[in-house]
């Protein structure tokens, strides 16, 4: 199973300064500034996580896929009935998370959060599958008391511009002391052409007590909205799309498109514009507020419209495009780039863009960060390129720690510890090249696991 | 000349595991599943090879370039008079080389299938010469000898939709056992700019007996010419292009472009459409006949108009451009992308496409493979690459194990020796981290070498 | 501080071949073509540095963007008053070039130029202030003799196509025996929108005493210029743009467009045709004298408006974009690119075309060398990502050693070193994995460190 110490580059002097700078923070509080836990875990302490496929297989994206592309069926996968069948399939089928990170964030959940003491195997299947729900239902294992078993400080969730809240609510009214905090993402009403639009609508104009009916009364209530977040802890704002281009638009434009998106004719052009200067939009809110613009780009999603149209969104479909971010950016950049207000953290599944884009914008302009690999990159080769690729250009002090970006609430410490041994094999093969010194890669390696992200999302 | 323990990272412990796993692999047989050498090698059991400059240089364009490229003239490289001359040149500028595949391949093949002892130089350039040339007087270097002592378990040869494969057929019915199938590769009907279009719709109007003449009699003469292949052992199809941008057309519109093709009208719109529209077209045939579809994009042929007009094509001139394939591929993954009986092995020299688009496709899709580092990148630190942006994300079980790609007969045991060593080097490296067991290594050194190749080929 | 075996990877066996390697060539002469040093700083044999603020932290973008991305001020920064308090917020924020470049080469010159014992820090500032001051106001300090400190063999500096080379000129005349030579870079007279347009060709009319009154004399008079040029020793031009494309304009319409910018109603259009036929001719006349062309491509200068209408250009706002070189180079490789006379080298910020268009391009067409990492890139992962993506495709012989191309020469040796090592560590790594011999190795790195480069820039 899971070794000491794993991860960590085999020579044997930078090993040991490796090990040295990951037992400095291994044990320090998790700070998780992005994600996408459902905050209804904790807002009722009694409830539970379910059995161990509805926990750990079927919500997770990154593990239905690979059992998909092999040819499993998701009639079978995402069935409702005889998960202790499902899950000897997804036993039987282990060998294929090999070198996965998938593979490692399980393998750590099964040792270190369910104390499982073998690999999973189709022989042992059913056995771990009875080992895990009976730890499901002892007490330990409610959310709130793994929060404070996982050391969480802090746990951001994403949620809906025209979300009430009632969870963060309810959360905060229980006296429970986890702090769980909303962050703002206005996708759902900003893409003209997202599922629903017109109830994300009403739902905003319901939550904030407006009456939408043109662009300037739809901005006002997503300002209002803003402020409710802050006011239960928000500092931050997401939003992802194909492409961050930003355009101008007359107020003339803006406010025809919208009206054709509330009589229901939106076009796709309407909508790839009003992206476009709603980007423009909330980067202004933002310089306002100080709320934390992040922009996750680059996605299209649901490629597969037979997995979309039978089992729905987020099955493993979601494919990464070329993204360009020097010019699309430039008009933000331009007005808002050098506001000591205005604090913008960019993501991409794009690596081409790390060393040419991304590393030079965060290298100068004061606003910009740089997000920590994203998705299909927050692996450890993933971090490897990422600090080769980054850390030259835009400086360490440029970057923002890490993200757990999950929705897999036990995968949370699996996830922040490949990270802090990434880090510190990336600062011992720095320091074993006398690229740093050893007191500097002692304070890099805190920075790294709590500094920078505290620093970056305003925490 | 070569080290036992070649192409393994230097730390002992990770060197020591690498070359356990190299051993349980390095004499499996070898399986090539796609390549350019001549069937014709093999029909007639007396054929030989010719010198060594028309066996080793000439041919292979990854060696003449390089020539080229320092300044010498191919009227003297290509020259068909004077070998020893060539030679001797050759071995002047044998540096060049250095550090590149074409220099391991050589070195491979002059020691390991010539018994030569020492380095090539302008020294010994003559006594090497002399060496090989009179190797290969002697039957043991018949090609069909070769085959066996390589232990070649299959080898698919490229052929022209249009090609009547007697070459195959004569090597079937002398009851050789070598196993030599053909793969089905339509480009020289499907691009209509192709050089002599015409002469290859009337060779395969005679090898298929069919009369040409509209869109819809053309798709069924190749697809009896696919009958006609798998009845000599296909199990695959390939085709190249620039972009593999899928286009939808109406009935209409293909037969007007096949009409203007018949009547030597095509334009270079034409082409591009009528490539985007049999992509399409392919893929259903693919779904329908189970032969696996083998794309290789990305590549403009014949760069230098002086070199190909002088000296023809195939001279080193094919460069790269960007390639995109998420939203290229598209229709056809949405249309065949679940369907059981397709499959499709993708192939790239756009190495950015590997973590964004390819592996995220290869990952998610039952139908997508990713075929291993092609061309330029099959090398080294191609395949290092290739492990460290593919797998994380793709996982092992959705790539293809190797393709030699190769048409040097020659040098097919030195490249898959070399995937056979970066195999068991990354395999190693991923154990001394932790990342993998090493019973899972033990396994996946297997799949690497033959296990993988055998299953995406339908061997 | 430094460590004597600093930047080598850690392995003990390929460490101590790697410094073998480096003390081979360490002492070498230091051949810099291209770059930005000021001629002036030669011409009068008694002129000096300045202090440390304006000599080592306002002229060096690399430094101030990175104190700039943190929220300082350019009024601060780079403000004419207290050079000690600028120094002092320049040393509190040392940390921030943890594992850069700049960190690399300011602790390099700190050191070994200036014999600084310790590590910069808020607290030995003002110490490090006067220790460098102190040794600025010495003679040993005088850039003619730190020239001969630094063994440089020959400078390259970059001049406008208008220039009088008057320091140049100077130089020569003064008997000095440093060797100080121009490089042609035309782009303040082909670019139209260039600042000052107007006022550069009057310029060009001055020195060369044309009346450039339409597109042929134009082009007369850059011919001679270059011609002047090759007087005072120049072997190179250089031009630097958006995108590399060529078009091939008629006659008409380049001298529609000519005369349109004399009459200052150049429009977008016609700067990005004129740049793009302007590739062209400089290729032809670089084909006719001989000079050899650079090309530096893929930037947007002055992103950040702000920055640039209050501080100028040369900020750390030039932000790199994606570069297409396989289609837009063909015109001019089609027709020059066999040409004995022509020699391009290229030179990218977009990494993701190392190993899909300029390692092929370069490997194939003799007139084609690729140049060394270029700026954010020329970095310890810059060279380590250089060496693994270009070499195996273009081989080592089709590359150009290295340029500093810095303005800021007291890290001209910092930066050859870096080089060196990165050089010896790359051929280190090669042999201890068997890819090279010994002999070759040591061949190798001597042509890496002076060779390759005086090769490519005829020298």
């Amino acid at each position: 199973m899971l070794k000491e110490d794993r991860f960590f580059d085999p020579d044997p002097t930078q090993k040991s300064i490796a090990i040295d700078l990951y037992n400095k923070v291994k044990d320090l509080p998790i700070i998780s500034p992005h994600g996408h836990v459902d905050p209804a875990l904790f807002s009722d302490p009694e409830r539970g996580f379910g059995n161990p496929v509805e926990l750990l297989l079927q919500p997770d994206h990154y593990v239905i896929r690979m059992l998909y592309s092999q040819g499993l069926s998701f009639d079978h996968i995402l069935s409702q009935e005889d998960p202790r069948k499902i899950w000897q399939t997804f036993a039987d089928h282990f060998y294929l998370y090999r070198g996965t990170p998938s593979g490692m964030w399980l393998t750590h959940e099964m040792q270190m959060v369910f104390d499982v003491k073998e690999r999973l195997t189709g022989k042992n299947a059913l056995n771990v599958y009875d080992q895990i729900q009976s730890a499901l239902l002892s007490a330990d294992f409610l959310p709130r008391n793994l929060f404070k078993k996982f050391n969480i400080e802090v746990l951001a969730t994403t949620d809906s511009a025209s979300d009430d809240l009632k969870h963060h609510q309810a959360i905060k009214s229980s006296g429970w002391d986890g702090k769980i905090i909303p962050t703002f993402r206005p996708e759902d009403v900003v893409n003209l052409l997202a599922v629903d639009w017109h109830s994300n609508i009403e739902r905003l104009e319901v939550v904030t007590g407006a009456d939408i009916g043109d662009f300037a009364s739809f901005i006002h209530a997503l300002e209002k909205q803003r402020t409710f977040f802050k006011s239960l802890g928000a500092t931050a704002t997401d939003i992802s799309m194909v492409s961050p281009k930003i355009e101008l638009l007359s107020s003339n434009e803006r406010d025809s498109i919208f009206q054709r998106a509330l009589a229901g004719e939106t076009t796709k052009e309407d909508a790839d514009k009003f992206m476009a200067t709603m980007l423009y939009e909330l980067a202004r809110m933002s310089s306002e507020d100080g709320l934390v613009m992040q922009i996750h780009a680059g996605i299209i999603r649901n490629h597969n419209p037979f997995v979309y149209e039978h089992y729905g969104a987020d099955k493993g479909f979601d494919i990464p495009v070329q993204v360009e971010f020097t010019r699309s950016l430039q008009p933000i950049l331009a007005d808002f780039g050098n506001h000591p207000n205005f604090r913008l953290i960019l993501f991409t599944l794009d690596e081409s863009t790390y060393t040419r884009e991304l590393a030079p914008l965060a290298g100068a302009y004061p606003s910009v960060k740089l997000g920590p690999p994203w998705w299909f990159n927050d692996s450890w080769n993933g971090m490897r390129r990422y600090f080769d690729q980054v850390i030259e250009t835009a400086g360490l002090y440029n970057t923002s720690g890490f993200n757990d970006d999950t929705r897999a609430f036990l995968s949370i410490p699996a996830r922040h510890d490949v990270w802090r041994r990434a880090s510190a094999n990336w600062l011992a093969g720095q320091y074993v090249r006398g690229l740093i010194e050893i007191d500097e890669a002692e304070q890099m390696i805190v920075d790294l696991a709590v500094g920078l992200v505290k620093k970056a999302y305003r925490l």
